[in-house]
């Protein structure tokens, strides 16, 4: 079948962890258990003080658009969220709301991302964001990472990549697929380095809230003000399918955005914005901090259960709720790549995980993702479960 | 400030109205009354059903994501309403659920128009298809329309404006701002001009369903199984806040349209669609029903008023909610086009209205846009302050 289609759509491939999912469905179809740890959302549902707000708004009749840069009284309460958390003063002006991180990405693309020039991506990284930039005609430079960066770009990396048609670069702390995040330092000369080119540094942190072992990660925002900072209530706040995150921009780039939202969006979700001011409550925050020391240990059962399988993992991820494992050792003709792994797990011990592929092509083959986003006694299963059929 | 942004962000002027609004705002909050047309949304909150329907979900958790092209039961519950309402049969599979119309109109312009290629528009119509064309880097022609041809594209158009840089036509019916409707012979005609160029035709039936005359308007997939059709929940079902709307393709097209749509927006938002479930009920279709009829009677109402004015609205509109009126006779030298006339009813009568340069700029500047989303009385009393201040 040969539709006309345009090229940026063509360009597009699935995600390989689709063709894991439909196989899945059929298998569960069939009557078989399969453990998911392919999903990149919290297995938990939303916190119910949000949902409480969210059926309080809608029995007062907040069914109406809202301005397109949100409600006020939530830009508000996510600036002084900013100041609580992070002891970092962001004016309310400067935040804007969105449908989710991935309206937020779109937004800072299109308005930051001139047709034909660069954004520089770190790869493995979030799969979407090179299609972002595409969506817009904007061209993209992977830049291989590994563990001697801790998965990161780093200033010497924008030294590197950087040509006259790069014209920003967009990094995530905690990273998905890696879980790795940056220091301030860090993120201080990646700033400088970006700045330096008179560029434009983005910095995705949605995985914020869910860090470990006592670490927390700094805000891009505690290190200039002239960084885009992408987040969302998605991930830390329990609120994937409610569609809400946000961008908080420099000083003087609001109207732009506003302009853009008001013509893309018309405007983010009205319930889910009233329900929102719901998550930064100290009742919200207590679940969230009980959610988080689940994810913690989660993290700590599961990773030392993949390291006995024969997966390396050479960096302990301080945040988000992924491993990205080096596969390689389990590697043979039978199964020579992380795809084949990931089908071979599935059909052999009804685990799904995610394969490199998705997340770029360094090393893609041998890497692979595991969401710990179940329960700590189905991840314990899982890792029996592949133990069984990969060593016996 | 000379703030580095892509120039699809600068091309974008703001609205007109944002200026209208702004000081509508000020004069509210100086303890002025003003009486507001220039909202395009119904003033009525969502029906109770719907409502229901939403706080009903969030009890039971549905906080997740769903599915990229929407809730498979509500892919179900569209295509059934195309059978019930059209008797025309659309295969769920080619329904993709998105992010409000807005949503619809992204991925349909993203899906379909290349790079540097242009999408036939009329002017006047809905001011953002500009920008969503703009934003992935197509182009625009803008084709005046006028009282005679309904202020609709037609088949003629096609034939004199398509050249070799063209790739798809779109257009409203219902239309904003004009509320003209396409007849089943119009769309059949401008199908196939459209298939003769072998390009594409989107049509937008976000209004549908706010007809009156005891017409319906037809839906363009009763001509062609070759159309994109673009609709939502926002104006017809009243679920504006709830960013919730679909997109129609024609076989083979769905692949294409899901994969964009994982990327753009990893989902629509998951309770507003369990909540538009009931928006096809027999007790939610009966208050709709009731809604119609008020949007009638203003219609009646306002229409006569504004003509005795001096207002000229050569076509009787057969849907949405606005009323698109030459004000040439009311404009003399201190008043000199629609923008002035909006600001001088804005601050002599307390009347808020969308001058025509929102809209294009065909004949823009002796246009303005009425907006019949308030209460009977409000409109007289509008129509009365007017008279006041223009005739005396
Ligand atoms: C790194 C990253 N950014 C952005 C998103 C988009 O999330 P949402 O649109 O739900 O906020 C995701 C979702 O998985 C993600 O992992
Ligand atoms: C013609 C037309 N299309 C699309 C839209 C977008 O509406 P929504 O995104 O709320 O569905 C509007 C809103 O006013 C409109 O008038």
């Amino acid at each position: 079948m040969t539709k006309k289609v345009a090229s940026r759509a063509n360009a597009i491939s699935p995600f390989h962890v689709m063709d894991i999912l439909s196989q899945a469905k059929q298998l569960e179809a069939a009557g078989q258990n399969i453990i998911h740890m392919e999903v990149g959302e919290p297995d938990f549902d939303t916190p119910q003080p949000i949902i409480e707000a969210g059926m309080h708004a809608l029995k007062q009749g907040k069914t109406h658009y809202t301005p397109a840069c949100g409600l006020p009284e939530l830009r508000e309460a996510i600036a002084d969220w900013y100041e609580q958390q992070y002891e970092v003063k962001v004016n309310a002006e400067r935040i804007i709301v969105t449908p989710g991180a991935s309206g937020a990405l779109l937004l800072v693309m299109g308005a930051l991302l001139e047709k034909q020039k660069q954004v520089l991506l770190a790869d493995p990284g979030y799969p979407c964001n090179k299609h972002f930039a595409r969506f817009v005609e904007g061209r993209v430079t992977s830049i291989p990472v590994d563990a001697n960066n801790q998965y990161q770009l780093t200033a010497q990396h924008i030294e590197q990549y950087w040509d006259d048609n790069t014209a920003m670069a967009l990094v995530a702390s905690p990273s998905n697929p890696t879980g790795t995040v940056l220091t301030q330092p860090d993120l201080k000369e990646l700033a400088a380095a970006v700045a330096s080119k008179s560029g434009h540094l983005v910095v995705d942190e949605i995985y914020h809230g869910l860090t470990y072992d006592g670490f927390h990660a700094p805000t891009a925002l505690s290190v200039s003000d002239q960084v885009f900072v992408v987040n969302s209530f998605s991930k830390f706040f329990g609120m994937t399918g409610w569609r809400l995150g946000w961008l908080v921009v420099p000083e003087g780039y609001t109207e732009v955005m506003d302009k853009l939202a008001q013509n893309l969006f018309l405007a983010p979700m009205t319930m889910s914005q009233y329900a929102a001011l719901a998550a930064f409550q100290p009742n919200t925050l207590a679940i969230l901090e009980q959610r988080r020391q689940a994810f913690e240990r989660r993290r700590n059962t599961l990773l030392p259960l993949l390291k006995d399988i024969g997966f390396s993992i050479p960096i302990t991820p301080q945040g988000a709720f992924y491993l990205y494992a080096d596969c390689s050792v389990l590697l043979n003709e039978q199964i020579p790549d992380s795809m084949a792994l990931s089908r071979y797990l599935l059909n052999q011990a009804g685990v799904a995980i995610t394969p490199g592929l998705d997340f770029g092509h360094h090393q893609a083959e041998s890497h692979c993702r595991f969401a710990y986003t179940r329960d700590e006694s189905l991840l314990i299963d899982a890792a029996e479960r592949i133990q069984r059929v990969m060593i016996g």
